[in-house]
């Protein structure tokens, strides 16, 4: 009962995961990220949530934009406008080292999972990161202006045009990433945390990968989620916009909460939010869920994994 | 009579070119290139004799490495040297933007030549720059330790394993690049210049694609070459040591005229060598062949123009 797995997508996920790894002892962490975001751009396989995680585990992300690597330089994007070509989704210098080892390393017959545990390694992460499958899953979202992939909608539309439905393409297909299964099966999770991130397009693919949800409600430890909204108000992202657009409603922490259902065991709202725990199914903790320093990383960290083992007792 | 057409490698045969463009009217210079050295590496498509010739004649060169972009940045590098990808190929940050992009175009189905001829203009060069085919040729070298790809030996081996033999993979089978073949039956050529560059690894693949060789006979137009010999000395890179190893003999300019065989009508030879002239049977002119300055570039060019005119005389 040491191991706790955390699902995530990119920022908001990415700094409870650390506050995770911080908090927890070596090798007690395993993170599932989303690849829902992946998409393949100037003939390169990106994965935004998993290296947005592995930067931020290994102190290389850049915390001005929340997304890239810090100390980072622009020259290939100068060069590359030079020659025509397309700039709408930025590629730093030295990020673009992850995409091209990766694309290589793909190419040549290995997992993304393999790929993502060298990496990790190499860059003196002790937290597990998996992808939560190996296979290709993509979402896809309906707009006015038709279906659009994510990263053009979210990127190069800037997350414009109305979002009428999502679609995970691939996902149904998918298979399960297998030690991530192994791990849920293995009766050692001390707890399931879903972390802060966007329920609808980080975290949701991750379950709609065929067995993922089974495997977390049926591994026996408390499931526990971090509310990504706080006062009525997502931190970062187009999570509010989305909500309201394809739910037709204000994206509270309650219904954040319901729309996870009887995944969650228990709840960790901002107390800003106290309000709206009245009612709610899961057991709920208040705590102030920004984190901006890593104090409030590793306390947000310690807030779950307590609401967690009290579920347990 | 008014198109020249040269032969070009790498570094010394851009030095050359960029000398002609600056000498010839706009439009009045091709410049064909080497694409025996071109390899695949990191999943990129490489093609540094084409990224020489461009970078040189866009005044994007590196004075000091006499490969690469000027002003470059190394992030790159660094960055995929901690994921503990292959480093011994160094690519700059800008450098790198081409590569990606050409890359890019190539895999979605464009020609070698459509993509170059793009950039060309993209960069603002007016002398046409082209592949001497779109088929892949690949230089290989047969050594002490078997048949090495050309880059691996040049860049990864630093030309150490002794030479004893050449191939140019594909050549049999490639195309002439289109442009290139009508430009040579099109009855307007003035002079082809074989540029100062490695006759066995950079000018001799490109005579090597069936019908090039014929074709530059067959053109009614003078065809000069610039000795890469002075003093006995290559300028730079392989040259030497691969002439001897390959053939047994010191690489002297007249060694190289002889070479050349029947190709040549004329022959450029630096004034260090004028011992050698003798019993050549090409004519042979002599000028300063060491192209440190722009304007001993220009002159040279000048100097290679003014025997193809004399011969047409």
């Amino acid at each position: 009962m040491n191991l706790v797995v955390a699902l995530s997508g990119g920022v908001g996920g990415a700094k409870l995961a650390l506050g995770l790894s911080r908090v927890l002892p070596e090798g007690a962490l395993l993170v599932v990220a989303n690849t829902g975001d992946d998409f393949e751009h100037l003939g390169l396989s990106i994965s935004p949530d998993l290296d947005t995680l592995i930067y931020a585990l290994a102190g290389l992300d850049n915390p001005e934009t929340g997304w890239g690597r810090r100390d980072e330089t622009w020259s290939f994007m100068a060069a590359l406008a030079e020659l025509g070509g397309e700039t709408w989704f930025r590629l730093g210098d030295r990020d673009l080292a992850t995409h091209v080892e990766r694309t290589r390393r793909l190419r040549a017959g290995e997992t993304l999972s393999a790929v993502t545990e060298d990496f990790r390694r190499r860059l003196g992460i002790s937290a597990r990161i998996l992808p939560m499958s190996d296979d290709p899953v993509r979402t896809r979202l309906l707009t006015g202006e038709g279906w659009l992939d994510f990263q053009h909608w979210f990127v190069r539309r800037q997350c414009g045009p109305a979002v009428r439905g999502i679609a995970f393409a691939g996902a149904g297909q998918a298979r399960p990433q297998p030690e991530v299964l192994a791990a849920l099966s293995g009766g050692r999770v001390r707890a399931v945390v879903i972390c802060p991130s966007n329920p609808l397009i980080s975290v949701e693919p991750i379950l709609a990968v065929p067995g993922l949800r089974a495997a977390i409600r049926g591994c026996g430890a408390p499931v526990v989620a971090v509310s990504p909204i706080i006062g009525g108000r997502a931190v970062k992202g187009p999570t509010a916009k989305m909500w309201r657009e394809l739910l037709g409603e204000a994206p509270g922490a309650a219904a954040v909460a319901r729309r996870y259902g009887d995944l969650l065991d228990g709840y960790v709202m901002d107390e800003a939010d106290a309000v709206e725990a009245e009612g709610l199914r899961p057991r709920v903790a208040l705590a102030r869920t920004l984190m901006t320093t890593l104090a409030e990383r590793e306390a947000l960290a310690r807030a779950a994994l307590d609401l967690a083992d009290s579920l347990r007792a």
